[in-house]
């Protein structure tokens, strides 16, 4: 059996078992707009370095991919800035809740690592520094990741998100304070809810991350994206970092980096392998998705595809 | 070329680089026994899968591997009590220096991770209470990883931190006020600081480390240690806290699972290709050996050789 | 001789003394408005329950009373909606910095004192809920207490204050997460603000405070600003919280309750004996007039006049 | 009507309707030996400036004066050494619960004043390295303090807390760590473990501390057991920091310096009015006793006779 049949039948098989499961998580209540999201929906999608798709449930339906985007933006300021960006956000894990003010005041606003909150908006900062017109240029970038013109942002999640956001708007005004905020924090905080409020299918999902299983290039159109050593170097970030305060628990019983939003969505990356994206709403204590990251234990476990 | 004499070709040279670089680190002085080495000592050793031995420097002489050990006890335990040692000891990365109370005590007196001096000396009270000699046992199953008799605890180191070793005590006690220690508080310190004074050199270290590269087997006697799903786990737990505060960052820039000692140690481990020892002496501001630090950066960059 | 002229000789005596010793402080620089001040002022002035005056050096010169305010917008707060103010904020000492926003994260959003920047800010909320015009009818209550019309905010340095106060804006926000900040934050926060730009001279502090010496009376128009057991407990507040992080050093050392402010002002109050204001702009290391402090803990030494 | 018959007939009153209310208190069960303590048990004694008495209910009855013992320690300890002993200790609130390891390692291990454990145990430290005997001549300054040969250690209550002791244990080590524990933590536990089993009656207290009510003269005597400003110092440090986390509610209720032990005692003082000992076993949840600090907030408020 080739491995692609492999991966389809194991797949297949998961997602059935995981489906029926009892499913003790909770839908993210705090963003108005994505508590009324059907929370049985449950899809997943993979493909292979070599561009084989697999995709079961749900996997063509677009939903908020919230902070998986943080690895998009990162891609882009990265870029853009190159290890300058190092000095105004850490790489390492937080050990503490995602959202915690504790540690930003401790280590003198520089946040941990740009996939808590705060890092993300340091992002956002470097992305309005460097960028003609950041709003449009972030979704360009991310549309021509995903090869695909109709990725949007969802203004309503974002605006959703701007009313209720006051820890954002704290964090914020603490590292402005501490003079690791450059810009103007309105302008700032808007880009950081848009780029929360990207939408897509677990197909669209898995295909904007091809760039991060091929060295930075995605396959479909043969385009560099970012650097093979920047794409190994996002990739340690997701798996150090990736879950809140959950990465080891993802390390340990997935074994691949990946990142979850909120909104249920997970995506992990084999390098030189496959990426794999899953969405299923409810989330654990930890704020990942429950039935996202049982199906990808199952998954790497039974195809013997971790990285260790 | 052949892979094995690419990693020769390359090894030779970047030891003889970072050897001749500047070294802005310093020797361990915490504890006494130790602040006597030779600080310029530099040994490499790369043992492939295939049991293909690279060795450059002082790779042949012994030094104290201090908390690289306590990969070893938390193989040795995890085996003797599976996922019940969860209960004890979390698997997340601890987000802030080596050795904080604050956390553990946030936290319950549950360490956030086994290499946490609070996680390795639960783990060694998990050994002490499943082992009948748990001193002798355990050197018998580091000697039989290494398949090397000679390997032994250095009693002189050993007895030189149970004087300064106040913070471990502290520690201890803290965890039994919690529940989380069973045995009486001086057997399980007396272990644990026995474990920290195994002395290999790098090449035994290198050896040692097999069965982590090769799925819980080591080649040159093809014993189990440990399963495959052990084996991956640990490496996971490895990526994520083996490096004190610094975890984020050897991920970024090595992007191996591994483990540091301040004795100037580092074990490092690419699944399924190799494992490499290192040692030097100084330490680097988190408590790294610097040029162990450096030599695998560059050791990784220039084969290629990542696990991202 | 009468406790008067006791006061009068050693006033005149400790006050020559302080201002020719060496002083190690530092003028505020973090308000640039402050930062003009000629940092050899030093004035002092002491009022008697029998309305006694006593004034030496720069004692009729008006000052940035800053922190010191604070009292007075808690003592109208709690008139106006009695122990419910302390559903909003605690009464305890706040051990940490006295703008940290760690405690505050800890606890929920309810801050540990009224005079932590965060327990202002919410009693400027309280303020602002109950008042029809809050910034004219606070400014009102201040002149009554201080028998004296020209008392008035200085608005340049409220917008001084406004354009570098971002910990001050992430506190309100991390408040209003947790749903302890009922109006809008700029409104808020304008009060606030406005709040700590009330000018005095020690003379007008000493008269405005004497209702905490008399049980809620000022003697020189006999009007009851509050009731003996709210002066009473006001005055016990200022013991414990009076003084950021230096409260036990200040009762310690003087034995009165008082509260100090980054001006360079410190008001003290011996109950039913006398208030007494002094005023010298160079800050201890704790922001805490050098000379101001020093000055009271010899007059209260020498006159034998603490509450111990 | 005198004071003091004044005195009494509020005591009397408030005895009763105290005694009668509701007590949602909990007695201390961390000590074996104080969980089989009656807990309806109810006594207070008063003593004047004068030397007149008042007692009711269970003001004869010895019991385990716990932490109020921390005082009589710190006052040989000032003695001994004099203003050096801050070097050792400091004298601010804590802000957190009275065990917390958390402040200790922030601050290098000074304990934040001598009532938390930490600083009691450092107190201990300087009787061991100062006196000869410590435990006996600890015990005859108590006894002479008291005028009463009779009061002495409880060594089953002393050995109940030395088998449970774990975190004054871990606290201990810590400061050892940081220099701050001078001789074997094993002698300065003993001696802080009896310092905590000294029992009294309620009569008994409030006759040791008498010194404090007059500038460190007891009447019964005459003796001079410390300074006047000695005196006045200690009362300051019992205001702000005699109560656990709860220093403020106390100020803000009672008014009065005092110190409270989880033997259900409380010792309070008006400075050249009165002491007054309460005793009643059931805690609050800040540890302090529940009827205790009710009855003194009724006494103070109805007999108008807080230092504020």
């Amino acid at each position: 059996m080739t491995n692609n049949s492999h991966y389809q039948q194991i797949l297949s098989e998961i997602y059935l078992e995981t489906k029926d499961s009892d499913d003790p998580g909770k839908v993210a209540s705090y963003i108005p707009e994505l508590s009324h999201i059907n929370s049985n929906k449950f899809g997943v999608h993979l493909i292979t370095s070599s561009q084989h798709h697999i995709s079961v449930g749900d996997s063509g339906e677009k939903f908020s991919i919230q902070s998986v985007s943080k690895v998009l933006s990162l891609t882009l300021a990265f870029n853009l800035i190159g290890n300058k960006l190092w000095e105004r956000v850490d790489v390492e894990p937080s050990g503490t809740a995602f959202n915690s003010l504790v540690q930003l005041e401790y280590e003198k606003g520089i946040p941990r690592n740009p996939f808590l909150n705060a890092g993300a908006i340091v992002v956002c900062d470097v992305l309005v520094s460097e960028l003609n017109n950041p709003k449009d240029d972030l979704i360009s970038f991310v549309r021509d990741l995903s090869g695909n013109t109709s990725i949007n942002y969802n203004c309503k999640v974002a605006a959703s998100e701007k009313r209720t956001g006051h820890r954002n708007i704290a964090l914020t005004h603490l590292m402005k304070e501490f003079g690791n905020i450059k810009n103007d924090i309105d302008i700032v905080l808007d880009l950081y809810f848009d780029l929360c409020s990207i939408e897509m299918s677990c197909k669209e999902l898995a295909q904007t991350f091809q760039y991060l299983v091929n060295k930075g290039i995605n396959p479909i159109n043969n385009k560099n994206f970012t650097s093979a050593s920047k794409a190994k170097r996002i990739n340690a970030i997701m798996l150090l970092c990736g879950f809140y305060d959950e990465a080891g628990e993802f390390a340990f019983r997935v074994g691949l980096p990946g990142k979850s939003g909120v909104g249920g969505g997970i995506i992990a990356i084999n390098p030189e392998q496959y990426s794999i994206a899953v969405w299923s709403p409810k989330l654990n204590m930890k704020g990942n998705s429950y039935k996202g990251f049982e199906l990808l234990e199952a998954f790497t476990t039974k195809s013997n595809s971790s990285i260790f």
